[in-house]
């Protein structure tokens, strides 16, 4: 059955029966507004993040249910990178008339089954009709205690760089599908594991906290625009600028294998490539130790990649031969990408 | 200059230069999430709502600014709904490439300039492109006293319900645009009158909080989706019936001027018409004076429009003639009226 056949209220009624709740939340689903107890001796975070069929997915390369685990999931990666806890979700979708129901409730499904791992109330949200593409737009409030928010502000010269996770196998997970012909030679579970970083991110929320609760984080930010680009944003926010040392970034190895493959530097995939939800953090040289522990701690992926510098040296990164070149700060700007040639991270339409 | 010109930070930057803030207010726009300290001793409510072109508003027909107007509106109406005081908004936006950007400007400057009349602070948003029709998405955030947000349950057998604002102008807006030709006779005035309810609503966020402080209300909803509608979400929450009384409907003088001008019954347009962001009130009848001086305190128009009965009553009508009626429950539903025939409330694509 397509949707365009459910009312606005039945198709809610469907979506969100038996949605998991918690104690924190007074009203949800159902009323004009859900009404929520903040933690006591806590700030709140808000965040929102959309997704947009045909240019943040496809059909064709994605599952329903990977899909509506994507909306969330570029949402936690911001309540990671806060350091907070993540708490509410408000879901609002843009739905075609012609979606199968079928179809949605998987998509929902998706978004309903990450919320639970992360013991995410959905509260509310929001149904429309569009004569455009299904879009997903997720709003997601967590919390921290008051003041202990880590911003992409307060990183300072001499900081190490600390990334939590590795780089460039979403933007390989593009070229799985768009390249297919072009890597018979990879081996499957490469191949696999690219196309998961892409379509199902894995958002560090754990990790996130871990590292706010060490207290010794001087800036965070998630790498959802690429390396250089959201590295220029914490360095712009604090004032700094960055060395990045090429032999210590983590390159995945699944980026390695496929950019290997088409006969591609992984480590450009690494630097500029979007969409890895990795952490990137900066800290002082003696809290290294403590800040690499934590993360180990919660089993995730940990490199000091290089390190915080004088603003006016600007991004720069160290080759493996030893010379020095500055980075273009542009990351992946979402609209350019989107408006102007289907260019990297743009899906096929 | 089209915004498919502009990247997307750049974007950001133009929209929300110079953003008013509020001192609960830590951390704006520009990281990876807002951080925002709740007020002591309060719960949070939490709305989303989203304005599609072609469906909610057209160009042809709104201004920009009063676009952006209205898709605060809504949202404030739905805070103003529960009895709470609205602070902070975060504005999704979903733009076609080729829109111009001075247009954006003034569409967003209309989402400003109500945030500053109500003191909501813009603390979040994101922007992608959509191959479909402009769409704006405002999750709103607003606090109350801890266990005084007014929900829809709660009325009960006997309670007056008391309506504020007027009924069957907004859609008499719509028909402003659809039936012109027709309206030659009508005063200038109520045209204009019908159109600003269509295209720019007040939300009545300060009648909602007096109303909430009085501590006599039972239940209370906004009339979004035509009184029937909005009747029946709050008989189904609170397990009653309700039996109007016609004779008290706040027929809006511009709805009367327009029904009469097509030849169509103005009472329907009341019951049925959508989108006038009326409160509709349950209270006990020994509160009905003080609920009444409350609202009136705030300058808003306030009726007594019937009462609430046992649930196996229904929802009735008595009319003019003394006759009782039942009334269809069916509201304006969203998806069925834009997915199916270009029904009541759906705009001229």
């Amino acid at each position: 059955v397509e949707i365009g056949e459910l009312g606005e209220f039945g198709l809610i009624a469907r979506l969100t029966q038996g949605l998991k709740t918690r104690k924190d939340v007074a009203l949800g689903v159902g009323d004009d507004a859900a009404v929520l107890t903040p933690p006591p001796g806590s700030q709140l975070v808000a965040t929102c993040d959309a997704l947009v069929a045909g240019q943040h997915f496809t059909f064709q390369t994605s599952e329903p249910a990977e899909i509506g685990h994507k909306a969330l999931a570029v949402n936690l990666s911001d309540v990671a990178a806060m350091g907070a806890e993540p708490l509410w979700a408000l879901v609002s979708l843009h739905l075609p008339s012609r979606l199968e129901s079928s179809t949605l409730d998987a998509l929902y499904g998706g978004i309903r089954a990450l919320a639970r791992r992360f013991d995410v109330a959905i509260v509310g949200g929001n149904i429309t009709a569009t004569t455009g593409p299904l879009t997903i737009d997720i709003t997601l409030l967590g919390a921290c205690p008051t003041g202990r928010a880590i911003t992409r502000a307060g990183g300072q010269p001499g900081d190490a760089l600390v990334l939590v996770g590795t780089l460039g196998a979403a933007t390989a997970g593009l070229l799985v599908s768009t390249e297919r012909d072009r890597l018979g030679g990879v081996a499957p579970e490469m191949m696999a594991r690219a196309r998961h970083a892409q379509v199902a991110p894995e958002p560090l929320v754990e990790t996130g906290r871990a590292l706010a609760a060490t207290g010794t984080l001087h800036a965070m930010i998630d790498v959802s625009d690429g390396l250089a680009g959201d590295l220029s944003h914490l360095c712009a926010a604090s004032g700094v600028g960055a060395l990045l040392e090429a032999r210590a970034l983590p390159v995945d190895p699944a980026a390695g294998a496929i950019a290997s493959a088409l006969g591609r530097e992984a480590l450009t995939l690494a630097i500029t490539g979007g969409e890895d939800y990795a952490l990137l953090c900066a800290v002082a040289p003696e809290s290294v130790a403590a800040t690499l522990a934590a993360v180990t701690a919660t089993g995730a992926a940990v490199s000091v990649i290089g390190k915080l510098t004088a603003a006016d040296e600007g991004l720069r990164i160290q080759l493996s031969d030893g010379s020095v070149a500055s980075i273009e700060a542009s990351g992946w700007d979402h609209l350019r990408g989107a408006w102007s040639s289907p260019g990297r991270g743009t899906h096929p339409a």
